[in-house]
């Protein structure tokens, strides 16, 4: 399906829903259990289709997602829409599957920096033991989706080459992931080299087989959207009210806010099956639980007409 | 000139900056004159080849440009950039030409309502008042530049038909403007519609003397600027730290932000002329002098790192 007069533009894209896992990872507030679950609650009822829930990890290393069992547990699984829980580890797709999770995720980087500071291993050796963790996830009837991080750049080792990111999709794919979230974690990229980025990539993967993950740190996201749409990408990451920050700029902004997105598409004519004043409630209820304004455009200018 | 690898995108953009102008008119602070003058100061070390420096309209009207004149008389005029001020009737075409102006702007609108209720008269009226206004500047040797608000939305009577765009837009061409910005004033248009517009208003005056002037009320400027970049529109108008706000959705975002559009298209190899370094210096001294955060994300993600 394409939007009947741009005949270059997909028109069905499909949003996977960030705030409740890697938004609320990287907020300062602390978000109880129970607020985590309403909040899965109101993007259920949006009609988003994919949710990522939380990550099976040591507690030890990621306090604000020990409840992530309990929070998975709790929430109504609609039939239609999947909840993805971040698995870095055999540890962590043994919890998985003793909570019935559907479907989990893999991390991989990039960039050699960025995977030895974050995991301590080389990117090599990271996508090594997702191998019989893939394996033993399909193998239990789960979907696996993939994610690459530091895709057009890295804090330490600054741009990244599109050649590196076909390698490690490449691999992800083989190992068999449904799809390959592409994420630009830094949020310096930029719509051409967005362009640039997914023609590379789909050189190696089946374009229909990857998503953009993009950072609004830079004010970017929403143009490489755009870009990665003329490409054929129709899978995006978003986050509710722009949950989540950038760790490597205190202050500045992390996840593209999933209702920016949806604006921009709908008010284009292209179909994302989210109803926008739904997804609105889920932003005012994300910036109540974080104590704060929602850093997206729509969401203020809604928020500020309501209030005038 | 075009992106040697991307060859449907231009190579080249000029941007023309609002921030002096149509941003400090619309921020709650006083600002004193001496501080407008430096701010153009620190503009002019940027490498913008044009300006906005004010406006000729009654100080009863908009008092906060009532120093325009002066601030026009003290800045340094450098070769090779323009400098246009604001002039809405004849006497404020007097007023130019008694400070020696070459650059003059008039602004129509493309909404009825909007027309109205700003300058209590309809749409074509207000052209038919620009006639001699246009006739009488071109004769003094001056250029002109038009303005269209409300090309994709109107605060009072929803989408704009590019159409009704693309004919005020064959008006001021045909009265000799030299170029007619296109302003989506409240800024609700998506890139599909940008690019839809673009197109309508195209066919009626050469895509070569359009600019875009998009504000990033809901976070869709620079996709918008994306979007008609590809369409063959290379001037665009920006605002320095995204100053002013949205009358129409108080506490909300007005004019896109320079050093966002500035790093988006330099990082993706399009050529804009300034300098990154110096355009923060200008985004620094103004968020001094009206006294809060540059609202872009650039700006903020910048600083961040800095303060880091």
């Amino acid at each position: 399906m394409i939007v009947s007069d741009e005949e270059d533009i997909p028109g069905l894209v499909r949003l996977v829903e960030m705030g409740s896992r890697d938004g609320l990872q990287n907020e300062p507030a602390d978000v109880s259990t129970d607020d985590k679950i309403t909040l899965i609650r109101f993007l259920n009822e949006t009609g988003l289709t994919g949710i990522e829930v939380g990550s099976f990890v040591s507690p030890k290393w990621v306090p604000k997602m020990a409840d992530s069992g309990e929070v998975y547990d709790r929430i109504e699984k609609r039939v239609g829409v999947s909840y993805p829980m971040l698995t870095p580890n055999l540890r962590g797709l043994e919890a998985a599957l003793e909570h019935g999770v559907r479907e989990v995720a893999v991390f991989g980087a990039a960039s050699e920096s960025f995977s030895q500071k974050n995991i301590n291993c080389s990117v090599a050796e990271s996508l090594d033991r997702f191998e019989p963790l893939c394996k033993q996830a399909l193998e239990a009837g789960l979907a696996v989706r993939g994610y690459i991080s530091c895709v057009m750049g890295c804090p330490y080792d600054g741009p990244t080459d599109p050649a590196k990111v076909a390698e490690v999709a490449a691999r992800l794919d083989a190992m068999g992931c449904y799809e390959i979230s592409l994420g630009d974690t830094i949020g310096t990229g930029t719509p051409l080299e967005t362009k640039r980025l997914i023609r590379a990539v789909s050189d190696a993967v089946p374009v229909e087989r990857l998503a953009g993950h993009f950072h609004d740190t830079y004010g970017q996201a929403l143009a490489n959207i755009w870009s990665a749409l003329a490409e054929g990408v129709t899978v995006f990451d978003t986050a509710v009210a722009g949950l989540g920050g950038c760790p490597y700029a205190k202050g500045a902004t992390g996840n593209v806010a999933t209702e920016d997105v949806v604006y921009s598409l709908e008010q284009s004519g292209i179909d994302t099956g989210i109803d926008f004043d739904r997804l609105m409630a889920a932003v005012d209820f994300a910036s109540d639980i974080v104590g704060r304004e929602p850093v997206s455009r729509v969401g203020r200018a809604v928020r500020a007409k309501r209030g005038a």
